[in-house]
């Protein structure tokens, strides 16, 4: 069976999370909305008559359409080997994903904190002081947190959950690219703080089935059109 | 088995959310910190040898500790018949159920649109624009979809997931109360639009293990501590 994964073509954005576990699972997908006449496609399938996804990304599987990206995940966590077996091992990997969730609303809200509606140029002062706090505050508390999940004493070979890769691993590695390309100066800064959690990283990276897609086409670069975007105003030297 | 939940004991927030499910399921819990003490012992199981929580709410189920409102959720639906037992339908509670924890963040950022760290009366110009659009855009778009959702084919007795009450149903009542207590004079014109969320709301109430929660002790009123807020300078006329 081949995966249909619904997302919009031209930015990583949430999707991204979803590609990475799909990649290094190396399953058949389609990104439907990359294809011709795609994005129509996608919006027919917002409206089906089944079950309908508020926003995408979404993903068929068959007869079932799941939505919400961290609920994507459980799913193929569960199925290609990329999660813990036992529901408690499971519900501790969705756990990290909905908490790195939030991290990432954070850095969608450091250039929207007036919310989706508006366009960027119509908050730049108040993005300004949401990054700030951002930058100065809440980066920091994500990773101490995830840092501190590393070194669990259960936690071997470097990773989040267990003692293998998991989609926890693979999205922590799209945090610290994202971060990366959104607040160069800042991060270069903090991530000095966060060895294990670079180390993480650059793991993920050498992943056959990692490398190679960030080295092909389907591997969408960071714009600012996605979540995590390059404002040098919003970025921060200390 | 006995179970601990641990979630700041002043006011509803996003464990209230897991307050109604175990009501609903009327099954033994201790809500910890609201016990003598309880906040410092909430403050040192954040800090387990295990698996610590990024924040409250979390719930310890024997030897199990589970974070974060959706996960917990997740576990407690499985357990105690508040949501389908089919995976399909798992999954799908569950994505309605981070569809709501969507809503209730952007609900939270009314009051906090710079983010966390800052206090309200910081924020309260970028408070009242980002309020603006959240009744005028955003509580009609998710309240549309959830409307959407409830009169799909499959849902028979008013319910948002299949033909039974599920946890779901218990937070989109939650979500009703706290949109009318924060926003009583547009709510109150906006709810005129979704009449089958008003009636699952009604439905909710009447459930005897939920009237007798919600007439106790243990449900704690609204407040300005908590993700709805009553600022009368954010609600809207029209």
């Amino acid at each position: 069976m081949e995966y249909q994964l619904f997302y919009w073509p031209t930015i990583q954005g949430r999707g991204e999370f979803v590609r990475l576990a799909l990649e290094e699972a190396g399953v058949a997908y389609v990104d439907v909305a990359r294809q011709k006449n795609g994005t129509a496609a996608m919006m027919a399938a917002l409206e089906p008559d089944g079950n309908p996804a508020f926003a995408p990304p979404f993903l068929k599987a068959g007869e079932v359409t799941i939505g919400q990206s961290a609920n994507i995940l459980l799913f193929l966590g569960a199925r290609h080997g990329l999660a813990p077996r036992a529901e408690a091992g499971r519900l501790w990997a969705h756990q990290l994903q909905l908490t790195i969730a939030d991290l990432v609303n954070e850095a969608h809200d450091t250039h929207h904190p007036l919310g989706p509606t508006l366009y960027y140029e119509d908050q730049k002062n108040e993005a300004k002081r949401r990054a700030a706090e951002f930058i100065d505050h809440r980066i920091p508390k994500f990773l101490d947190y995830f840092e501190r999940v590393l070194h669990q004493p259960a936690r071997r070979g470097g990773f989040l959950v267990g003692t293998r890769l998991s989609y926890v691993d693979l999205s922590m590695f799209q945090v610290i690219e994202g971060l990366r390309y959104a607040f160069p100066k800042a991060m270069r800064r903090i991530e000095a703080g966060y060895p294990g959690l670079v180390a993480l990283h650059d793991r993920v990276v050498l992943r056959p089935n990692i490398a190679a897609y960030l080295a092909s086409k389907r591997r969408i670069a960071f714009n600012e059109e996605g979540i995590f975007r390059r404002y040098p105003e919003l970025d921060k030297q200390d």
